[in-house]
C-alpha cells in the first residue's frame, strides 16, 4: 500500500516517522506543497492521499487525481470549507478529516494565557529584559481568589473548568446546551448577564456560529465587572475588536488574551518581519502590555500534531482497504 | 492608639487603606524609608511600629525608639536575619513577623512559569513582537501528557500538586518528611534518583538549608531525562547555576524557570536599566529564550500584600494592648 502526503511541515516529521515505524508495510512519500491539478501527478501510484492546506481543493485537482486512479483524501485538520464537495462527489471520492485532535491543547493554553494575564507576566518579562528588576508596580492577582466565568462547556470548556478547579478557584459556567456533569456540580448560572456580573475573568469556548458573532461587544462588556480579564482562543468573530480596544483604553477590561482575531485569515501563520501587514489594529494590540496575542497556536502541541498525523494516515489506510473510518465525512 | 509604619510602598496603599477602614480607632502614619537611629523620631508618640526593609534593624535604631517609649516592632515579611535581636532584647522589644502570607501565590506562579516553559511562550511572544506570526518551530508540550516531579511537599509543594492534577498530569513527589495526604495518594517515590529518572519536569519546593544547597548540579542533572524542564521559585542556593547553564547549553535541560538566583541579594528588586549590574551570567540567562527569569516576584500578589499588611498591623495592635499575637517571635 502507498500513501502520498501533501503539505508536510518540518514539525510533523517526528510524528510521521513514528507512524511509519508502526506501519512498516505502508510506503509513504510526501511533498511540502498543496494538492493542485499540477501537483496531483506527484501522487501517481498512491492508494490514498493525505493533505493539509489553506488553499482550495479544486475540481481540477480532484479530476487530475481521479485520472491517476486515486479517490481517497484524508485531511489532517478539522476544517473542510476549502473542499469542493460537489466535485469530490462527481469523481466518487472518499474524504475524512480529524474533528478532534487535542481538546487539552486548547483548554490548557487558554488557562495558561489567562493565568499569565492575571500575574501580568508580559510587562514583568519586558522589565526584566531591560534589566529593570523591580517588583512594583507589576503586582499580580491569584487564580485561587478569582471567580471565573466559562462560556461554553463542550470538551474544551469542561477541561478548562477542571484546570481552574485545580487552582482552587470558583467557577461559574453558561451554555445553551447544558452538560450533565457541570449541572451536577451546580456551576451553571441562568444567563450570560449573570455570568458577566459575577466573573472576574471570562473565557470563551463556544463555536463561531451566527448567534455568537460579536457576543463580546460594548453592551456585554458594560455588564462585566471593572477590571475584567477576557480570554478568546476559540473564534475571532466572537469578539467585536473595536469595542474590546475601547474597553482596554478605558480600563474597563484590564487584560486580554487572544489566540484568534476577526481578521486573522491570510495574516496568521505567516512571517511579516520587517513587512507591513496593513492591519494597524493588530499591530497596536501586539504592542500593548496587557494584551497577550498569539497567532492561533493554542492547538499547536506535539500531542496534537501526533494525533493529526496518526488519525489521518490511519483513515487513509482504511479507505485504501475499502473500509470506512469513523472519521469519514458524509457528503 | 497610634501605629507608625516604615518603608510603605505604593502598591501597599490599597491594603493599608482597607485596614484603616476596618480599624477606625487606630491612628496610622507612615514614611517610605527604613527605620534608623535618625528616622526613629518620625514614630514619636506611636504605640507600635511596623516595618519592612532590607537594611539592618540596628542597636542604634532600637535605642532611639526606646528613648521615645516605643518597644513594639512588627515586620511585614518573613525574614528576620537583619534584626539585631540582642539589642532588641536589651531594650525589651516585642517583635513579630509574617511567617505565612500566601502559599498559593508562590505555588501558582511556579506552575504558571512551568506551563509557559512547556508551551514555549517566551520565544512565541518574541516572534509575535517582531510580527513573525508563524507557528513552527515553536511547538509546545501539553501539561496533561507530562510526568511532573515535585521535590518538597510542604504547603507550597502540595498546592502545586493540586494544580498539576487539575491539568490531568501525572505527579510524583519526594520529601524527606512525608505528608500523610500525599502518602495516601501514593505519589511518593523512594528516592530523588527515582524522581530524576522519571520526571519530564521538576519543581523545587524545599528550604535552602545546608543539605539542599546546590542539590541541582551536574551529577543530579545527569540522572534526569533528556529535555527536562526545571523550575526554582524557592531558594537560589538550591541550584548550581554554572552546572545548569552547561546543561542548557548541551540541551540536556530544555527550559528553566527561575524566580530566585544564587547571587540575587543586592541585585533583585532594583532598577538596572542602562546600568551595569556586573553579573554577566545573570544578563546572559535573561537573554535566553528558554530561560524564564523573574526577580523573586512569585510571592508578589495583591492577596499576599493584603496579608502582610493585615497580619503585621493586627500584631502591632495586639502588642500595644499588651497582648501576645500568635506571630510574635520568641527570642
Amino acid at each position: 500500500m502507498k500513501i502520498f502526503a501533501y503539505g508536510i511541515r518540518e514539525d510533523e516529521l517526528p510524528a510521521l516517522a513514528e507512524w511509519k515505524n508502526e506501519n512498516p508495510t505502508v510506503a509513504v512519500d510526501y511533498s511540502t506543497g498543496p494538492v493542485t491539478a499540477e501537483t496531483a501527478k506527484l501522487a501517481a501510484g498512491a492508494d490514498s492521499i493525505v493533505a493539509l492546506q489553506e488553499s482550495p481543493f479544486t475540481k481540477e485537482a480532484f479530476a487530475a487525481l481521479s485520472d491517476l486512479g486515486i479517490k481517497n483524501l484524508s485531511v489532517r485538520n478539522v476544517g473542510t470549507e476549502n473542499i469542493d464537495f460537489e466535485a469530490a462527489k462527481e469523481f466518487d471520492f472518499n474524504i475524512s478529516n480529524v474533528p478532534v485532535y487535542s481538546p487539552s491543547a486548547v483548554a490548557e493554553y487558554a488557562m495558561i494565557q489567562l493565568s499569565r494575564a492575571l500575574r501580568r507576566t508580559k510587562p514583568m518579562d519586558a522589565k526584566v529584559a531591560k534589566h529593570d528588576l523591580r517588583w512594583a508596580p507589576t503586582i499580580g492577582r491569584e487564580m485561587r481568589m478569582q471567580t471565573f466565568g466559562v462560556i461554553g462547556t463542550g470538551n474544551i470548556g469542561r477541561q478548562a473548568i477542571k484546570i481552574l478547579q485545580g487552582f482552587g478557584a470558583k467557577v461559574i459556567a453558561y451554555d445553551k446546551f447544558q452538560n450533565k456533569d457541570i449541572q451536577a456540580e451546580g456551576l451553571y448560572v441562568d444567563s450570560l448577564d449573570e455570568l458577566y456580573a459575577q466573573a472576574d475573568a471570562i473565557t470563551l469556548h463556544v463555536p463561531g456560529v451566527p448567534e455568537n458573532v460579536n457576543m463580546i461587544n460594548k453592551d456585554s462588556i458594560a455588564k462585566m465587572k471593572d477590571g475584567v480579564v477576557i480570554v478568546n482562543v476559540s473564534r475571532g468573530n466572537l469578539v467585536n475588536t473595536d469595542d474590546l480596544i475601547a474597553a482596554l483604553d478605558s480600563g474597563k477590561v484590564s487584560d486580554v488574551a487572544l489566540d484568534v482575531y476577526e481578521g486573522e485569515v491570510g495574516i496568521f501563520n505567516k512571517d511579516w518581519t520587517d513587512k507591513d501587514f496593513s492591519d494597524d489594529r493588530l499591530a497596536d494590540l501586539i504592542t500593548r502590555d496587557n494584551v497577550y496575542l498569539t497567532p492561533h497556536t493554542a492547538f499547536y502541541t506535539t500531542n496534537a500534531i501526533n494525533e493529526m498525523i496518526r488519525q489521518s494516515f490511519d483513515a487513509a489506510v482504511a479507505f485504501a482497504k475499502g473500509e470506512e473510518p469513523t472519521i469519514a465525512i458524509k457528503f
